[in-house]
């Protein structure tokens, strides 16, 4: 065998002492794997991680004494975030250091210029950690599924976030009870709005969609819409007609461009994706060759996000091994071939419609909905109506609608909004069948 | 960009259409991936398909032109079967050429010398598409879950066996009746024995085994139970006691060696591998970082089988445009490293077991049948007693155990045939949770 390959590691929080921890236990299959011995040659922390036993292993208080250090071949960034982690990341690519990331949010934001410039050193950036955790999902897109032309995918790429719904769902309860109950199971963070307003979940699908559709990427075109307005109410509405919520992140190339697009999403009950359960993730991949295919697993989590990153070094240590370079594309095409599509605005966008509202209980009033949407070329697929509670006037009426485009969605709702019979707002979700 | 890959598909069937159709098709994209074009240099087809328009691609009628052609870098086998091709692959291998095949048959059986030839000369074999056709599951193992020391993996990989079964299912009918309809629906071939005994399922768990623990492959070792036996009152109790029945591969790495089995397995209804449904294929693989990680998709059909023939091909060419060697091994750790780990007898496995009975409707039979479970350290975990139908004097006794060595149920079943109110033999089939 070779000479070692020698890693660094910077950050030892949860990521990076998991990722200390598995190259450490699994050296000798690592080893035999990559061709060669994968060695710690250094880790950089502000402070000791207690999960984690450094035992010899060269440590400095500094971090970028790791991007610094001559006997570094790979700098792994754990750190997260897009200010130091950037700064960090550009000197270690300068000093001709490949880079293994999980930093989602640095490399949705930044990862244009960034591949750029490991491009231009010579060297590779790989962030399978980055998207899913475990789940070799950047992999299959970027190699397993080279072949295709991928026609959309849809994720539910956002533990916190499908633990809470899971959990309102299992047992009635409100968005608000779970999420502070997530927090203080360490699932959600004490600051949560990355997780329930959908941003994570747009980091992730942004790598996801340039990786699917060979384009550059795009996160400030990326849509989100949070969880948090969520009610029980509208998961057990979304059961009776045979759906489950879930919050996806869905990539499609239709005519117009791609659309970009994370929110609430009814889908059909016998989908495997409506089974996800939990802080699981999954994703699905529609491609024109091989059809649908799913891929599933851990999301988060110290281990099963090291074993992301340790796949990326075992590939990069497979090729420095024998003194070759990594040779597939940081995004799997060529950077001179990625387009940049243009993403389709969300009036553009055609989904089907979960509709709840409040009706006065009173003849005529279904017809005056039924004629407005049909202005619009929208008919109902389905209703529920239910009889009013005692002393009620007022009935809620939950209706899934065709396939339309947003945008006339949007008229008709507006219609709806502006009867007389009806009070409030009309909540809106979108439906995906995930058929093909 | 760097001249061109040139690829030679033996064998015009259903994958090797679907092969140069998808290459063909996906030109652009591939060459945009690939980071040089992908050129089908020769196709070697004893007669023509009408699925595939061959233009002015060179075409001879002996594939064993194709493996001599100096103008060929990477051969194509898609012939199938373990005699010509075998030679053929053989041949490419001398001539310095690379390998990428479908035949889970020739790897399973012939790959360790195979392999071996390969690295001799220089050159490599990829076989995504023998395992679980479209889905990138070889992938996953040899590199994505490189980091793990997998413990486990569970594999829906038959197609024609899980149709028949989700068929019986859902529809209540009998093995037979759905096996004739696979066969008209061109599901099956017209000799079934290969799906439905489980030995193309052998094939391919081999092939995973080898590639999640690092160990020759070793085909002769796998124990392979069909479904032909299996009945549709069977597939209801299961669903009773809240299962389903699924002919499942199993391997795995316990203190002993490794199990590796192929039977019809009882799992939990909530799992997603029990949700996997009509043709498709799932593999569930449990590693020590990552935890239980799933891929499904489509397990056969010309372009699904296809996409993984092009994966391959893609990765060899991001590698051979550059004139670099590619470095991942065929089985994922270096041939040196790879461990003759000892095969569990069957005897020495561990499993539940679900077991139904034709019992005498009288007293004390449960609790003799109780009493010869108990010598054996066994305990029942569910009971299904029906009563007797009208003038019938014996009933279905249908039985769930814990976890047991099969030598122990072997032990009990034989004193339980032998009871004077039991009639006939004892139906067994294994339950697997599938929970870590
Ligand atoms: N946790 C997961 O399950 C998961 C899953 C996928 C991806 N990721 C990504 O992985 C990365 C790391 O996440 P994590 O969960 O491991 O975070 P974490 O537990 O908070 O660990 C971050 C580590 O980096 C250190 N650090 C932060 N800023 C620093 C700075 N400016 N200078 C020096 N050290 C600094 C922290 O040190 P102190 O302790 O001294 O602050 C801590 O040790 C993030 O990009 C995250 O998005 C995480
Ligand atoms: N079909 C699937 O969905 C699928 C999925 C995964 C893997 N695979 C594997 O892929 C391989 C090909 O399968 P397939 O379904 O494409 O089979 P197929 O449709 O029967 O095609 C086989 C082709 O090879 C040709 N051929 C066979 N023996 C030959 C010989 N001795 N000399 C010259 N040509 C020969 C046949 O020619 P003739 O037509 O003249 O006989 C036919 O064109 C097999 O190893 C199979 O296990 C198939």
């Amino acid at each position: 065998m070779s000479k070692p390959v020698r890693v660094g590691i910077c950050g030892l929080g949860t990521v990076g002492s998991g990722t200390f921890n598995v190259l450490t236990r699994n050296a000798e299959s690592i080893a035999a794997r990559a061709q060669g011995a994968v060695e710690i040659s250094m880790v950089g922390a502000r402070r000791d991680n207690p999960d984690c036993e450094l035992g010899s292993t060269r440590l400095s208080r500094d971090i970028f004494d790791v991007v610094r250090d001559p006997e570094v071949d790979i700098v792994v960034e754990l750190i997260g975030g897009t200010t130091v982690a950037k700064d960090l990341m550009t000197e270690a690519l300068q000093n001709g250091k490949h880079v293994v990331t999980a930093n989602k949010a640095l490399i949705a934001e930044f990862g244009n210029e960034l591949f750029a410039l490991a491009e231009q050193n010579n060297v590779v950036i790989r962030y399978e950690a980055a998207v899913a955790g475990g789940i070799p999902i950047i992999k299959a897109l970027r190699e397993g599924l080279a072949g295709n032309r991928i026609e959309w995918l849809a994720g539910i790429i956002n533990g916190t976030g499908n633990f809470i719904l899971s959990e309102m769902r299992e047992k009635g309860r409100d968005f608000a009870d779970v999420l502070a109950e997530a927090q203080a199971l360490g699932y959600a963070e004490a600051d949560p709005t990355f997780d329930v307003e959908g941003i994570d979940a747009a980091h992730k699908l942004v790598i996801l969609a340039s990786l699917a559709f060979g384009m550059p990427l795009q996160f400030s075109s990326v849509f989100a819409e949070g969880i948090t307005k969520l009610t029980p109410q509208d998961v057990e509405y979304a059961e009776e007609l045979g759906y489950r919520i879930k919050h996806l992140g869905v990539a499609k190339q239709n005519g117009e461009g791609v659309e970009l697009r994370v929110h609430p999403t009814l889908i059909p009950e016998a989908r495997l994706l409506a089974n996800v359960n939990g802080v699981k993730n999954a994703v699905l991949v529609e491609g024109d060759a091989v059809g649908p295919t799913l891929y599933y697993g851990a999301g988060a989590g110290a281990e099963p996000t090291a074993s992301a990153v340790v796949a990326d070094i075992v590939d990069l240590a497979r090729e420095l091994s024998a003194g070759q370079q990594c040779r597939v594309p940081a995004l799997g095409y060529v950077t001179s071939e990625l387009k940049d599509l243009p993403i389709v605005p969300m009036a553009r966008v055609t989904t089907a419609w979960y509709l709840r509202m409040e009706a006065e209980d009173k003849p005529g009033v279904l017809s005056e909905i039924a004629s407005i949407f049909s202005e619009q070329g929208i008919s109902i697929e389905a209703l529920i109506q239910k009889a009013p509670a005692e002393g009620e006037t007022r009935v809620p009426l939950i209706m899934l609608t065709n396939k339309a485009i947003q945008g006339n969605v949007d008229t008709a709702v507006a219609a709806i909004e502006s009867l007389e019979s009806i009070s409030g707002e009309v909540t809106r979700i979108r439906v995906e069948a995930l058929d093909g």
